[in-house]
């Protein structure tokens, strides 16, 4: 199924979103407003906002007010991945040149600090003091993440914890609050928005280890980027360190990971490595866990036509190709 | 007469803000410790939360509602600093390596991040939504006056209008805020603290005026920094786009201007061209207007004792040397 579909009972919303996200960015500097539209326009799969609407619509949905949240949210995700693809020197996103690629890093560092300052903004109009922490929040321990990512690149060494870490961080944390704050901004009560928000963070989870099982598995046209990403930019994923961990000898797969400039023949090795070892399986049957204990909490959540929706997001997130 | 003597009313608080800063960027992840108290510590004047206290000793003055305010501020600014220092590929700040030199660009990037981050943080305590948005508003300009600096670089057709468009974005409204919240938390009327706003961002202007005028008369060993930065960044400042439109013959200078590689001997033969032309003097005049205007409306504020310090502050700018 595709998101799209699971989306089906927000569609309309999820446009409206869009579109006032794109009238938002439209700011008398006419390369911050190209950049931002061309960010947004990339497309991605506007899952924050997607899970802030559908957790909306299990209590009192009321579309003017989870809106500013929605876009508040985004705005941030879309920050980190504009300054993402300068410190990963990442040259396409979703089959597209990156901003940086484009306009180069300089013009990539302020889109990033004007997409976060603009959702600052909206936050500031939210006037909503709890939604404003934690929004706050997330973002410093996005920084976190991102900072640990950097540290340990190369680190052929860094274990489970070191990875969880990371992922909570750079992906589960803004996920789970997507849900809670629109659960929150619905008058859901405090016991149900914290169920939700633990369904979004265990969601986002297996959602990461998804992706970093992509990175190595993936065709790369529906992926929207080469393979081996990650393993060219040095991010030690869970099929990697689960890899070193299986492989009886895994010398040549740490030689070759630890190395910051690789071959694509290396980067092709290391991927037939990963493959061997069982990393790729150990990582899916982690995905599973982490899917089957978002479902358990979904299970708690009051009976609704939307969580059918859930549900499948929750399976989307398990077999997602792209 | 040197800032600190001028800021001696408000000393022990400054220290108060400072060390409330240090603490505030301890986090778990040593790194980013290390990288926000290696920036603070760098040092700078400290001039908006400088500013922030000195316009609440005008009226109501209660260091603990100023403290956040003043902290969030300095963040703000931090944060700027840090990813300039990447964006213009800078090596030293305040006589130090800058943490781009230190760290890397990378862990830059995630720095400056972090710095906003925090400053969220901070502004989402202060539950103030009239604050919030001013400092929403401001970051937002401030990505503004950067990208188009990005965008004119070595752009030697520009006009004053475009400069200072440019520094009343990456300096004015900073300050000139620092004046306002400073008062609007201190329960000064909206007259007041729309009088000493507008001081404060006249200062602001007189304040980057002087700094690019310094770029290219100072003592490196007092600057902290080597002479004909900007002349290198191809950021076109006053003295430049003044010394364009006196010199009978600008060509060479034009040309030294656009080029993206200059030789020292290319950058002092700029700075001697500028010198000549009478480009400081008439940058010195600019300054010497808006100090006289920053004056005026000091003269419209209530006679406190703190009000000698704020003239004191606007001399200082008009001639400062660091």
């Amino acid at each position: 199924m595709k998101h799209q579909k699971i989306f089906r009972e927000i569609t309309k919303d999820l446009k409206k979103v869009e579109k006032e996200l794109t009238s938002f960015l439209l700011v008398e500097e006419p390369i911050l407003s190209q950049t931002c539209v061309y960010s947004l326009q990339a497309g991605g799969k506007r899952m924050r906002p997607g899970f802030i609407l559908l957790a909306g619509k299990f209590f009192e949905y009321e579309f003017e007010k989870l809106l500013p949240v929605a876009m508040a949210i985004e705005l941030i995700h879309m920050a980190t991945l504009v300054h993402d693809d300068v410190v990963d020197a990442s040259l396409t996103r979703r089959g597209r040149p990156t901003v940086a690629v484009t306009w180069g890093n300089t013009v990539s560092i302020a889109t990033g600090d004007f997409l976060m300052a603009k959702s600052l903004e909206l936050i500031s109009k939210i006037d909503n003091p709890e939604v404003s922490k934690m929004l706050a929040n997330v973002s410093v321990e996005m920084c976190q993440g991102e900072i640990q990512q950097i540290k340990c690149s190369y680190d052929v060494k860094q274990d489970f914890k070191q990875y969880y870490y990371r992922i909570r961080r750079k992906t589960a944390l803004l996920i789970g609050l997507s849900c809670k704050l629109g659960a929150m901004v619905s008058n859901a009560s405090k016991r149900n928005v914290w169920i939700i928000g633990t369904y979004g963070y265990c969601l986002g989870i297996a959602f990461q280890i998804v992706d970093d099982i992509l990175d190595i598995t993936a065709d790369p046209k529906v992926l929207g980027k080469p393979v081996g990403g990650d393993i060219r930019q040095g991010i030690m994923t869970l099929p990697m360190i689960s890899a070193i961990k299986n492989l009886e000898n895994p010398e040549r797969l740490k030689e070759i990971l630890s190395q910051e400039e690789k071959s694509d023949q290396e980067v092709a090795e290391a991927i037939e490595l990963i493959k061997i070892s069982g990393g790729i399986e150990e990582s899916r049957m982690m995905v599973s866990r982490y899917i089957k204990k978002s479902i358990k909490y979904l299970d708690e959540l009051p009976e609704v036509p939307t969580k059918n929706a859930l549900y499948e997001l929750a399976n989307f997130v398990g077999e997602r190709s792209y």
